[in-house]
Formats: C-alpha cells, sequence, structure tokens
C-alpha cells in the first residue's frame, strides 16, 4: 500500500491529489486559504475529501513561499497571512499520520524529477515561470535546499532594466522575464499599435498574461513577438543559471512556461547565445515541464511517502 | 600511512605540496606551464621534488579552467595552451599512482571546507576574488560539480555596468566586483585627484589591485574606499547568490578577497541590504578564506585521498 495526499497551495487556488503507486487516482481543487488557521482546516478539508474509503500512509503539503522543511514550517508567503505556522505539527496532531511540508516550487520540481521532464537528470535546474519566477534544483536524485529558502531565482538580479520589483530592489529577472513584463510589453504594443492583431484578438487595452498566451498558441503575430521578447530576456538570465549550475536539464514550467515552443525556443536562442565558454560546453537540455498544474501537489505527496516512512 | 601530493597550476604559478595526515609537511613553488606537454612534465618534476623517500598514496591536481572530473581531463583553460588534456591518464601511466584532477576552484572549496573556513558547513559557496571571481559549492560535504563545469560566477550577468568582459559579454559579475575594476577605480581616482593620498602611496599612475590592497591595508582612506566600492559592488551580486543558494557559510577568498575586513565588511553590508525577503531569514556567514595560497593545492591532494581510494 503506497497511498497518499498530496496539497499544494498557490496564489490563488488549493489543489490536492490522491497518489496511488505513483498514479494519480483523485484530485480536488478549491479557493485558497488567506490565513494560517484557514489554511490547515483547508488541508484537513480537502484530506478527509480525498482519503474517505482509502488507507492513506502520508501527506505532503506544497506553499507557495518561505518553508523550513526540518521543522515543516511554513514561515512567511505572499498570498497568506500569518508567519511561522506549523503546519507539519498541527496536521500530524489532526491526522495522525506523517507529514512532510515545503516550498511549492520543490515540490513540484520533485514531482517533475520522477515522474515527469525531469527523470534521469543528475543536476536539475527548474524554473517556473508566472507571476513570478520561481526555482527548485534536484541534484543526485535529492532536492536542493540550503538553509531551507533556496531557489528564490525570480530576486536574482539578473537584468538591467529600469522597473522597480514589488521587493522593492530594481533588476530582478523576474521584473523583465515572467508575466508583470510580458503584460507591461502588450500595455505598450497595444497603446501604440490601437489597431494591430493583438488589440484585435484581445480586445482589451491590457490584457492578462493567460489572453496574451492565447492569443499567441492562437497564432496572432504579435503576440508570439511579445512572448519571444520575454523569452529573450529570460534567456539572458538563464545564462547565468547555466553558468553557476552547469545543470545537464532546465526544466521550464508555470502559467507563462506552459505555453511550450513559442516560449522555449527564444529562450534556448538567447541563452545560448549569452552564455560563458559556448564554445568548450553544451547547451543543457532546456524543455517544458510535462505534469501541468497537478505537479506541486503530486510531488508533496511522493516527498511525504519518501522522506517520512 | 596516509600521504598525498596536490598541485594546483594558476594563473601564474606552479604550487605543490605533500599533505602527511591532513598536515602540510613540504611545498614546492615554479612558474606556471605554458602548454600541455609542459603541464604534465611540471607536475611529474613537482612529483619528484617531494615524493622523495616518502610513500604517495595519490596526486591531486587543480587546474584553472574547465575541467572533467569524471574522467580527469583539462577540457580548456585561459593560461595553458592546448585543449582535452587528458591529465589522469598521463599521470597515472606516468606515476603509477591514483590521480584525481578538478578546478582549481573545487579543490581550494574543498581544502576550506575540510580544514579552513567552511567547517561544518552544510550549504557552502566560496567565491575567489582576483583577477576574475571564480567559485565552488561543497553541499552535503561533497563538491558539486554539475556536468562539470559548474561555479563560473564571474560570468553570471548580475552587474549592470557598462563594462565588456574578456568573454565579450557585457555585465558580468567579475567586471565590476573583482581585481580589474579595483584597478579601473584607482587609475580614475589618480587621474581625478593627482595629489591625493593614493597617488602618494603608491607613485604610479596606474596601481595593481596588490598594491592598491596593501595600501588600504596601511591605512591610507582612498585605498580604503575604492576596497569598499569593490566590495559593495561584489554584495550587489553576492545578494543574487544568496538568492539562490541560501547557503549558511559564504567563503571569500582569492587573492584581492584576501585582506580581509576591509572589503568583508562592506560585502556583508551591500548583500544584506539587497537581499531579498531580508526579514525573513538571516544573512549566512559571511567569512574571508583561511588557507592562504596552499588552499587549491591542499585541496588537490585531501580530493586525490578521498576520491581514489
Amino acid at each position: 500500500m503506497n497511498s497518499a495526499i498530496g496539497v499544494d497551495i498557490g496564489g490563488t487556488k488549493l489543489l490536492a491529489v490522491r497518489l496511488e503507486d505513483g498514479n494519480l487516482a483523485d484530485e480536488f481543487k478549491t479557493s485558497k486559504p488567506d490565513d494560517g488557521a484557514v489554511m490547515i482546516e483547508g488541508i484537513v478539508a480537502a484530506f478527509n475529501k480525498l482519503a474517505q474509503g482509502h488507507e492513506i500512509a502520508a501527506i505532503g503539503v506544497g506553499v507557495a513561499g518561505l518553508v523550513d522543511f526540518e521543522t515543516g514550517t511554513f514561515a512567511w508567503g505572499p498570498h497568506v497571512d500569518g508567519v511561522n505556522i506549523r503546519v507539519r505539527d498541527e496536521l500530524s496532531t489532526e491526522l495522525g499520520l506523517p507529514v512532510a511540508v515545503d516550498n511549492d516550487a520543490n515540490t513540484t520540481a520533485f514531482a517533475e524529477y520522477r515522474l515527469g521532464a525531469g527523470q534521469g537528470s543528475e543536476a536539475m535546474v527548474m524554473l517556473t515561470l508566472g507571476t513570478g519566477i520561481g526555482g527548485a534544483m534536484v541534484f543526485g536524485g535529492s532536492l536542493y535546499r540550503g538553509r531551507g529558502f533556496a531557489g528564490e531565482f525570480g530576486h536574482a538580479r539578473f537584468a538591467r532594466g529600469e522597473h522597480v520589483c514589488d521587493c522593492g530592489q530594481r533588476g530582478c529577472w523576474e521584473t523583465e522575464a515572467a508575466g508583470p513584463a510580458l503584460e507591461r510589453l502588450a500595455r505598450q504594443l497595444i497603446s501604440d499599435d490601437p489597431r494591430g492583431s493583438l488589440a484585435t484578438v484581445v480586445d482589451d487595452v491590457a490584457p492578462s498574461g493567460p489572453a496574451i498566451s492565447a492569443a499567441a498558441s492562437a497564432g496572432d503575430p504579435q503576440a508570439i513577438a511579445l512572448i519571444s521578447q520575454v523569452g529573450r530576456n529570460f534567456g539572458q538570465g538563464l545564462a547565468s543559471v547555466i553558468s553557476i549550475f552547469d545543470p545537464d536539464r532546465v526544466v521550464i514550467g508555470g502559467g507563462l512556461g506552459s505555453i511550450g515552443e513559442i516560449l522555449l525556443d527564444p529562450i534556448r536562442a538567447s541563452a545560448n547565445e549569452a552564455r560563458y565558454a559556448a564554445e568548450h560546453k553544451e547547451l543543457p537540455d532546456i524543455v517544458g515541464a510535462q505534469l501541468g498544474e497537478q505537479a506541486g501537489a503530486v510531488g508533496a505527496a511522493l516527498l511525504a511517502l519518501e522522506e517520512t516512512q
């Protein structure tokens, strides 16, 4: 018996899965909790929904934010009020099961490593592009966590842009190469070219990232050009990540990352052009994530089975 | 019996040591070899010098450049002519001993981890400031190498400066925060203030990094200000390294790094100011290297004992 529940708490939703022998057996989605008490209640409710009638070995939780894996404590995150919530202790008291709690970028990367685009990699860096740029590393089969908070790639100051990041600094990678940069470029384009193809397709002076991605996927040339620009900006920073890690695999995920080759091709071209000593070493494989939005919850369940048994 | 020879081939010198039970028993220094054949001859000559009358278990070599640790091949480096030199194979044929070959930043970091400033660290990043910025990582007691070429921190494009790097790109960290940046700032200062204290102390319109460091160590306020400026530039990039790795220890070495608190204090202040989520996690320990110029050779010997026995 090898059944576990995984829960992923992101910026907008709580997504839970039941995993049976590595396969997704069931899932449940609800809105994300607003504070710490609601977070614990929400996880317990999702657990009860999915666990009924099944023998569950462990539960794993991935949360966006700073998580201390050793103690299972959610230290702080941008989407949930409250700090230093002892998620592992509260859940193990409540449910009487082994609990693992980690950052959701870590649980997502672990799922991709075990079941998706990272399989077989020895030195994998996963980067998720959405509202920001998150990331995680799996080296020799294990998540690298530093003191617990590693992988905050979005705030590495690779960019030379002028845009102030939400964190207060200038030059953060995510200010140039994630969803808000795409939306900013689109607003500018539509303002400059109000009768252009993108303006016509999206019918909005300030389209959302998903709307721009949808227009690009449907073939709109202006939307494709914008995605390509963000991809090139991303590739500039990725060149630095490659200089530092020399990974064998880079897995690109997240909402914006899921668009595929329209984004991945310019990322590869730009990273290849900008990286150091390109004539002496190969560009690593740069591939899209495979597991979709369930990855964070699936990885939390896998991690719970692995780390608590 | 636990005796090994370590050889470090850097930008200007070949330095070899004999290690007995973890202690430096003897050393030998000569000029660095210019090409691959001379490199092998030079290592063998240094070995013969130090090994005579001793039973040697293994030999380790650290070389500046891209080294494939798995095959013991020196792929390419800025200071030695020739590519893809099979150092391990040639030395083991010549000497009949187990051989380990690695990048010199790796061997230096390994020595600091085992015997110096990195002792007890779980997630250590070492950065060497000299002509450029090199680096290496020791995670859970083992060197992290990626595909073999990890740790090229100097070419991570953290800086937003205008200076073109030797590698052809703009914005490389080392263009703003290593020896040449210090020398550039000093030339500018002396040109602007030809009767200032630094001009008087160094008596040179274009002083070298070591001359500026010596002036700072002797208390010259202008030299101290320049070192401090380079330290702050370095700290800006270090903030990104901290966001990515969340290390528990950062060890600063190299020629410029060895100046101590005059450099380390502004590095700490600037990294602390620029890093992400500073209110939620502690600044890692940022400390100077302890083992001096022998570290690379000592680490090569330690690695040879560890990896080949």
